[in-house]
């Protein structure tokens, strides 16, 4: 991501201007690194510039004009969301050849918007990214008419898989689509209620086009399995939808009330037979089901590819919401004062242990997590390059690789961020609970992300299979461990990193790297095994595979991601030169983000035996006034835990500064860079709607006569 | 709570009808127990009885019909909330002297209007009982108008304690009321915007009389430090704020938006001298300042105790949240089939077993909470009976015991409810994020549990402080560690019991409470001697406590807690005879809780020398065929984790069945106790509003020209 001669800071001053002085200043001033440097790490001049463009746009535009306190029903969400929508298209705000040639801006971009809206960015990606990505990936029997349609806003897209009672087991989808030789269409059909097509982003109001995913049915009454649609739904210039479709808006939601999620039934809808849209499988015009069978496991291997980018970008939506509520907490912690040695003197609350302890960790794993969503997006990028000129295996390994790390870090990394933004409203105390603290529009935007594009415990299983498929060649055939971006190379040599145990203080991130391979491998070998007793017991895969979940399969799938993780950010500090002051603090964020994480599994790593706690005879008390404090391997992981939160401390200001979007977009009323927490919260107060009036009803509700002195003795 | 006569189910059937048949038959079929018979064991029959008056009377009204779909404003969730308050008030649903005969139906009223709404209850409770309280804890001058006002809704309360830039920390407030001989008042100042009060409940737009805190200021100029005023703020008939006063509306908040929190400054707003609220301190008319100093630290005591009743009645609140997240997430996860042994078939969720482990666990808290709350409120209402006669040191240890237990007690509480929650939204899928399920609602307004009535983190502050000071004071003066309830009773066998070790399997309760006990004196003394060290290193207390919290105080505090809630369901289980089927899955719900909460604390049995993992040889491997599951005696834990929830699996919905409030009041399309997920999610579909009409602005933004076709090259 980052070329070292990125790092030129006065070039840049342009579009990022020194904070205002302020409450901040103290804090800022105990910042042993510059943040300008920091922000260049981060991101490299061209993504700073390029976010700098986006967001400067949206600060010119009326439309994009937001306040802290500012309240709206869903339907004025979901009319500022479309309006917004349609300027973004406008914008234009980089060519499809930029793009291209600086894959960078398309995270850029998207963070820098999703970090203004969430539903605005969901809505533009289902609407127009994926959705010409699904075009392009078509048979290419259709002209272009639809893509430029679709660039233009003239026409837009969405995605409908998930059905009433099926989302996760996409194979029972029950929506079918029957080939009619006679009329050359396919028929839809919604078989029952439970068949309704629902969660569809954009269908709910404003979709022209849907991607409908089917069984579909040749007149021989044969079903072929699940196949995709182009279908048009709606007249693109009246919304009207098309006679023989039932299609309404699924209402409020939890976040993302921008975003108009639909429902829709079909009855008898006949669409065109070139709508089928599949590369590989057709059917001819008396109604035979023809496909190229032979390269379906290849093009398989593409397809999961392909599809993580919805993962991918979902990791990077969790790292942006990190971003977003550590910049309000730790701000507000820095300025906040509570509490103090002697009376009348009070200490900013990031001082107290156990404000760092809460906030710290976090700092650590965005910038590890910031650095694992760069890394995965080059590795997707390249593979993404070649997928659509496949001639080899590659591809398909590339892609199932990519499909592993991208299921088990968007599990991570969204629970990750739930946990964080959590964190950060309770750490604000109760001004965190106003809403124009902004905690509660990022907690329910964000907690989408847990669930679509997979649910992370269903997702987990994918990286899990993964893992146990290459183990288990390894041991009945012999086939040694490797893959394309090499995350499982390590798992070769299981047998050796199983024989190692814990040598000493886990004081840098290679000696972090190491317990984590063992547990990878600890936990690998132990999920096989205990997978094959019950599938001995139990004589069947699956009710085997269910019983291995727990302590086995799924926190293999977490630990080999954090590991992986941990890899990438060693390997980043490693590979790239950047001033000292700098890379002292980021070893600092990596080393407590590792054992931080390792933290969670310590009993494994003394079940396992890789630490040891010495058996103590009854009378022989651990605890003497010469020797209080805790022991064993474990004391000193979480002694230093604290010692990195409390080193960390001075520059936690900085390392938010580094990545907070500008304050029209982080609006917070707790955030602000000018750190003037109480005039804010202040204007918060005195600004929302009603603030001073005294509502029309109080005053005849309080005084109406009881209606019920009759009525209790009923009771 | 429970006498076992009550146990009679028959007569009870006019209250607690059959669930309708349906989808969950199944499921029902599988529990080993009635849970009619649970809910009485539960509640006992005056409670399900009350509960049930109060359920079918809001049943009956209008005023309080909801649909899952319904979304309003703030103004509307302000007007509803008011026009219900009013009804409740009038309704009467238990008199004065009922509550103090039977004590229990007030947590029953607070439980069953609070899961119908939260802004209500806590609007009811801030107007009203709090406010009443306070009345009465007051010096007696005053005439017993103002309560007969609040009573009869010609007045509402509410109570100011909290400023812009102090909350936890209220010594510091700086609201001054100082003392003017010539005019016989108080006048009432805000000094400066940082000293607005500000998040008062029920200020907002509709208190009359406000209890406030502020520094008492005597004609000499001398301050006397925080003391309570009643002061008038609204003319009771038109709500219009007095001069001298500006009041608002705080506006729009993360949750319990129909409750009115308002802010507050005074400008030499003059009140009567009897307005101030101190037994035990008065200003002589002339101005001096008198109190009874002897017995302030014995008044310190009782206020703690009297004080508490706030956060055990978030215990309740918290408490009621579990008790309704699960029963959607469980009843929904009995229906919800997806993915299967083969195809077509699919299972349950509720059969997988990480769904199983995700959600049980929470069942166990469920009802070991339940259990400490009526336990520590019969505790509080006998502690509440003697604290107005208080004549000995009683009341005053009975008052601080009270304190360190609601401390502890709401933090664990809350945050449970919080995970809770959000684990049974994601247990939920896709459909779990629509508002129609009902978690977004249920987790944005239990979010501020978390920090009211005391921030968790400073709570548990007070926990560890009370447990301290008693081994403090066994160690430094040899005094024996006991107190009036028991709860810190087995800490003066602190030598004795750190000299044991791991039993072997903890199989059953005691076994856990062991471990447990183990675990809380091995965290107060390594706290102790740590402290110790800290004050010697840093030289001052407030340092030293505050580099002793993370993994120390903190953690000390917790574990008490959670040993005194298995303690104290043991101490149940123990007393009460309850038939067979119940007490056997009473049994398996308290050691998974006692095991799901221990396995948190897995590293510190480890490192105390409590569990012991033997060190192994680099060249041996714990992993071979014959023995390939994890090993240690956290790994026996885990297993038994995984086996008492599928164990319970089959009760699970019988479980939440004995304390799933009425439809109508859970109000959720996926946790109707019909079963009917599908039918009652796509009736949220179709019914919410604008479901299936065109907004207007659609066709008009779409087809609007763009603006920007000069604009884009300036960028
Ligand atoms: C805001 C939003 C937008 C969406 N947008 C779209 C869209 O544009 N297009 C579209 O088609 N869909 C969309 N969806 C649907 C989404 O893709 C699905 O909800 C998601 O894939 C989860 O599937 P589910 O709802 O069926 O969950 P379920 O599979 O029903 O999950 C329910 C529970 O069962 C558990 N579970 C399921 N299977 C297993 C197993 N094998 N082992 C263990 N546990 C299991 C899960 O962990 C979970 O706890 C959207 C959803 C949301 C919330
Ligand atoms: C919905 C709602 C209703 C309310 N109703 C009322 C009401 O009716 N009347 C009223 O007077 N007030 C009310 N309040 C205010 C409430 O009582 C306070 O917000 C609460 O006590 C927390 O205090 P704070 O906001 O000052 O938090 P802070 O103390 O500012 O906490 C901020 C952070 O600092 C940390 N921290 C603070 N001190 C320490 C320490 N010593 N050691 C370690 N960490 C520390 C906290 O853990 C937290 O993470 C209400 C608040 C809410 C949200």
């Amino acid at each position: 991501m980052l070329s070292p001669t990125d790092l030129d800071v006065d070039s840049l001053l342009d579009c990022i201007p020194d904070w205002p002085k302020g409450p901040l200043d103290n804090a800022r001033s105990k910042a042993s690194f510059d943040w300008k440097v920091m922000k260049l790490v981060l991101d490299g001049d061209t993504v700073v510039r390029f976010k700098h463009k986006v967001w400067s746009t949206l600060a010119s535009d009326p439309i994009f004009k937001r306040t802290p306190w500012e309240e709206y029903d869903r339907n004025e969400e979901r009319r500022l969301t479309f309006a917004r929508l349609k300027k973004l298209v406008d914008y234009k705000l980089a060519s499809e050849e930029e793009y291209l040639n600086e894959p960078h801006k398309i995270p850029a971009f998207v963070q820098a918007v999703g970090q203004f809206s969430w539903s605005l960015i969901v809505k533009r990606v289902l609407s127009y990214e994926y959705f010409i990505v699904s075009c392009k990936m078509d048979n290419g029997d259709r002209d272009n008419s639809l893509v430029n349609d679709i660039m233009n806003f003239n026409a837009l897209g969405a995605i409908s898989i998930t059905e009433l009672a099926h989302g996760s087991n996409t194979k029972e989808l029950q929506t079918t689509a029957t080939y009619d030789p006679t009329k050359q269409c396919f028929v839809l059909n919604t078989p029952r209620l439970e068949a309704t097509k629902v969660w569809s982003g954009v269908l709910g109001q404003s979709a022209t086009h849907v991607v409908v995913f089917a069984q579909l049915y040749t007149p021989d009454g044969s079903c072929h399995g699940l196949h995709s649609f182009m279908v048009p739904i709606r007249d693109p210039k009246t919304f009207q939808p098309y006679p023989g479709l039932i299609i309404g808006d699924m209402g409020g939601k939890v976040g993302l009330n921008g975003l108009d999620n639909g429902f829709m039934t079909f009855k008898n809808y006949c669409i065109p037979k070139a709508s089928l849209m599949n590369r590989n499988s057709d059917v001819t015009s008396d109604g035979k089901y023809t496909s190229k069978v032979k390269d379906e496991s290849k093009r398989f291997g593409i397809t999961l590819g392909v599809l993580s980018s919805g993962r991918i970008f979902i990791i990077l939506f969790s790292i942006s919401n990190i971003q977003s509520a550590l910049s309000i907490a730790v701000r507000y912690s820095a300025v906040r004062r509570q509490f103090g040695p002697t009376n009348g003197e009070e200490i900013p609350v990031l001082e107290y242990q156990s404000q760092q302890w809460r906030l710290i960790p976090y700092i650590a794993a965005s910038y590890v997590f910031h650095n694992f969503f760069g890394s995965l997006f080059l590795d997707y990028v390249d593979f993404f390059v070649t997928a659509f000129n496949a001639n080899g295996d590659t591809q398909m390994d590339m892609g199932a690789e990519i499909h592993s790390l991208s299921s088990c870090g968007k599990a991570v990394a969204t629970w990750m961020a739930r946990d964080a933004i959590q964190e950060c409203r309770e750490c604000c105390g109760g001004h965190g609970y106003l809403k124009a603290a902004g905690f509660g529009e990022l907690r329910n935007d964000h907690d989408a992300n847990t669930t679509y594009e997979g649910d992370n415990n269903v997702l987990l299983q994918q990286t899990s299979n993964y893992l146990i498929k290459f183990y288990k060649e390894k041991v009945e055939e012999g086939k040694p461990i490797s893959s394309y971006f090499g995350s499982v190379n390590y798992l070769d040599s299981i047998e050796t990193i199983l024989s190692t145990r814990c040598p000493g203080n886990l004081d840098d991130i290679p000696k972090v790297l190491e317990a984590y391979r063992f547990l990878v491998c600890y936990l690998l070998k132990s999920s096989y095994l205990k997978l094959q007793e019950q599938t001995v017991k139990m004589g069947d895969s699956f009710d085997a595979k269910n019983a291995t979940q727990v302590y086995y399969l799924r926190s293999l799938a977490i630990v080999f991601f954090e590991a992986e993780a941990l890899d990438r950010f060693q390997r980043f500090l490693t590979e790239f030169s950047v001033p000292d002051e700098i890379s002292i603090v980021l070893k600092q964020l990596g080393l407590l983000y590792g054992l931080w994480s390792l933290e969670k599994h310590l009993a494994v790593l003394y079940e396992s035996g890789y630490f040891t706690s010495l058996p103590l005879k009854p009378t022989q008390s651990t605890l003497s006034s010469s020797k209080p404090i805790l022991t064993g391997p474990s004391t000193n992981i979480k002694e230093m835990i604290l010692q990195l939160c409390n080193q960390l401390k001075d520059n936690a200001v900085a390392l938010v500064d580094s990545y907070a979007p500008p304050d029209h977009i982080l609006n917070s009323s707790l955030g602000a860079s000018d750190g003037q927490i109480y005039q804010n919260i202040f204007a918060a107060l005195e600004n929302n709607k009603g603030a001073f009036g005294k509502p029309e009803w109080l005053e005849q509700i309080a005084n109406s006569p009881s209606t019920l002195s009759g009525l209790k003795s009923k009771l």
